[in-house]
C-alpha cells in the first residue's frame, strides 16, 4: 500500500487544498492530510479546530484521513510509512521555497520523495492567508472555501472583534 | 470620466510612487491615490500623516487626489466608480504577488480591472521599506523621496530614538 | 481622445488576446490591435491573413480596430498618436521580457507608456505557439481560439501536409 | 495498477533523467518512459537511437519500460491508461513552462494529472542541451550521462565532423 | 591590497557561508566577514556569539577575518577600504532582493561594487533560517553547519526550553 | 597576479558590456574579454570583427585585453591562468541560465570560480540581441553602444539589405 502525506498548516483549509487532495487521492492508496502544529506562526484556528475543519471536508473521500503532527515532517512521514510528500504549487515563489524544502527533506531522509501538484487554474491565486485577509475585511469568501469553513471563519472573526 | 485608483500603504511616499502617479495621470481623467489604513502592518507614519505627505507631493497635478480607505479594495474602487486599479511593478517578486491580488480582486468584482505600470529604471530598487531602513541607519534618502518626506522621516526617527 | 496600441504577432489570435482586447477597450477611447509584420519569425499565417482573422474577431467592438505595422513599435505608436502600449502578462517569463521591452521603448520615446494587463485566469497557459502545436498534433483547439481561427488553422495545416 | 508516463525528447538520456525515473519507479506500479518523435526539433539522435539508449539504461528496473509516441501527449497517456504524467523540475524557468503545459494538458483531458519531481541536487544544472554542447566542444561528459550514452555521443559527433 | 567585505547576519554561520568564504578568499587579498548587529531581527545568537562562531570557523584561513558592524553597510565598506561586497546567491528569490540591494548600495556609494558568488550545489537549499528550524524540531544539523555551531545551537535551544 | 575572464559572444559589444568591464577592471589585476567563436549561433559580425570592435572600445583600460576562444570555456580559463569567470546579470532569466552554467563549469573544473556583477541600472534592459533588433528596424542605437559600434552596425545592416 502506498501512502502519501499532504502536510500544511491548513489555517484554514481552502478549495485549493481540497482540489489537490482530490487529485492526489487518485494517485495513491491512502492520503494523510497532516496538519502541522506550528504554534509559533500564531494560527487563527487551533490545531484541533483546523483538524476538525479538514475532517469534515474530506469525509466523502474513502482513502483520505486527517492527522496532526509535531516536529520534523520527515520523521512523521517515516512513522506513517509514507512514500511521498505531496505539495501544491501555485507560483514561482511557491516553487523556490518548496524546492529548497524538498531538497532539505531529502538530505534528512533519502527515502522520502516529494511530488508537486498544481491545483485547478481558477485556484492559482488562493491561499489561506488571502482568504483570512478577505474575511477580515468583510469580503465574502464563499467561493474560496467550503461552506463550513466560511462559517467557522465568520464566527472566529466576530468573536475576535 | 475614467477614474483609476492607485492603492498602497505609502509609508511613506517615494519618488518611485510619484513617478507612477505622473505616468498614470496621463492615461486617465482622474487618479485617486488611495492610502490603505493597514494598522495591522504597524506603519511608521499614521494614516493621517501618510495622507498629508502624499497630498503635498501631488498638489501640482490637477487630476490627482489623495484619499484613505478601510476594508476591501474592490469595494472602495466601486464606491469611487473606478474603472481600474493601478499598480507599480518593479521586480518578479512584485509581479507574482500582484498577479495573485489582481486575479483575486477580479473574482471579487469582475468589473474592476488591474493595470500594471513600471517606474523609471533608476527607481526599480526603490521601496518604502528600503527607504525607511536607510533612514534608520543614518543614510541620506534625499534622492529617493521628495524633500518634505525626507524631513518627515528624520523628525519621526529622531522622535523615536 | 486616448488611443492605446495592442501590438503583437497574432499568429493566430487566441481567446487570451481577445480577453485582453475586451478589457482594454473599457479603459481607453480607442484600441488599435497592431499586427507586426515579423517576417523573420516565419509566421504560420501571412500578415494579411493574421489581420483578417483579428478583424473578424473584433467586429462587434465599436472602439477597436486592427492595423499592421513594420519597423519600430514606438514610431508606429507615435504615428497613431497612441498614449499607451498594452501588453498581456501571463507568467514570470513574459514579465521579464516585457519589462525589458517597456524600458527600452521608453528610452526610445519617453512619451510612450506601457501598461500590462492580465487575461482571465483560465487563459494563463494560452499562447499562439501552444495553440499551433496542439493543432499540428491533431488536438482540438476549439476552446482556445474563436471558431473562425480554428477553421483557418485546420485549413492551413491540412494544406501544409 | 497505476501507470505513470514520463515523456520527453531524451536527446540523449542524462543521469538527471535516470534519477527521476528511479524515484518515480518507487511511487507507481509501472513507469513508461515515453520518447517524443519531435522531428521538428532536429534531434541529434534518431527516435530509434534515443529509444535504444533509454532501454539499455533502464534494463535493471523491473517496472520501467521505454516507448515512443507521436501526436498529443494526452492522447498517448489515455491509450496507455496512464493516471499521471511525471515531469522533472530543475529551475524556475522549467517550472513556468511545465506549469503551462500541465494546465493545458488538463484542459485537453481532465482525467490526466501531472506531477513534478526534483532530481538530486547535484543534477540541477544538467540538461540534454548542455550535455550535447559540452560534448561538441570536446569536454568529458562522463559524469553527466551513463557510459553507453557517452560513447554514443562521441560516435555521433565524430561522424558529424 | 584588495579587500572584499562579506556581510550578513550569520545567525548562525552555515557550511554554505563557509563555502562562499573559502571561494572568495582565493579572489581577494583579504576577506572581512562582517556580521551585522540587526537587533531588530531578533537573532537567536547575540552579536558577540555570532562573531565568536564565525571566528572559530575561519581560524585556518590566513586572509579572512571577522568583524561586526552597525549602521549602513556602504559606510562600513568605505571605512574598511573595501573594493567589493561579496554576496552568496542560491535562488531566484535571493537574486531579486540582492539585486535591489546592490543597486541601492551603488546609489549610496558609486565606488562600492557588489559581486555575487554561488555556493556548492549541495548547499543551494541551506539557510540559517532552515538550520534553526530543523534544530528546533529536533533534527540533526550536523551536515549543514560546523561541529561547534551545532553544539552552540543545541545549547542555545535547550537553554530556551 | 589575478586574471579574470569575461566571456561572451559580443555580437556586438554594448555599453552594458563596457560597464561590466570597467567595474571588473577595478577588482582584478587583468581582465581578458574572451570572445567566443560561436559560429553555430550565426553571429551578425565575424569573430574578427567582434574582436576588433571590443579592442577599440577597451584601448584606454590599461589592464583589459581582448582575445578569442574556441571550445570549452573552462579549458580556455585554465590556459590563461584565470582565477575567475565574470558574468553580467541583468534579470532573473539571465540568472537561472548563468547559475546552471556556473555549476556546470565548476563540475568541469573545480578551480574555476564564477562571479556575477550587475551593470548600471539604466543598462538592465540592454542586450546585443535587442540592439541588433532596433538597428534592423531603423532605430537609433547611439545611446546603447559606443559610436564605432553604431557605425559598424549601420554599415553591416546596409550591406545586408
Amino acid at each position: 500500500m502506498r501512502i502519501a502525506i499532504y502536510p500544511g498548516s491548513f489555517d484554514p483549509l481552502t478549495n485549493g487544498h481540497l482540489d489537490v487532495i482530490q487529485r492526489a487521492a487518485k494517485l495513491f492508496d491512502q492520503i494523510v492530510v497532516a496538519i502541522a502544529n506550528n504554534e509559533s506562526k500564531n494560527p487563527l484556528f487551533t490545531l484541533h479546530e483546523r483538524c476538525a475543519l479538514v475532517k469534515r471536508a474530506i469525509q466523502h473521500f474513502p482513502n483520505v484521513e486527517a492527522d496532526t503532527f509535531d516536529g520534523l515532517l520527515v520523521k512523521y512521514v517515516e512513522q506513517r510509512n509514507g512514500c511521498a510528500i505531496v505539495r501544491g504549487l501555485r507560483a514561482v515563489s511557491d516553487f523556490e521555497f518548496e524546492f529548497q524544502l524538498a531538497l532539505m527533506n531529502r538530505k534528512l531522509n533519502e527515502r522520502v520523495e516529494t511530488i508537486f501538484m498544481t491545483p485547478k487554474d481558477t485556484y492559482t491565486f488562493l491561499s489561506s492567508r488571502i482568504v483570512k485577509e478577505i474575511a477580515r475585511l468583510g469580503g465574502d469568501v464563499g467561493s474560496f472555501v467550503p461552506a463550513h469553513v466560511r462559517e467557522a471563519l465568520s464566527e472566529k472573526l466576530n468573536a475576535h472583534s
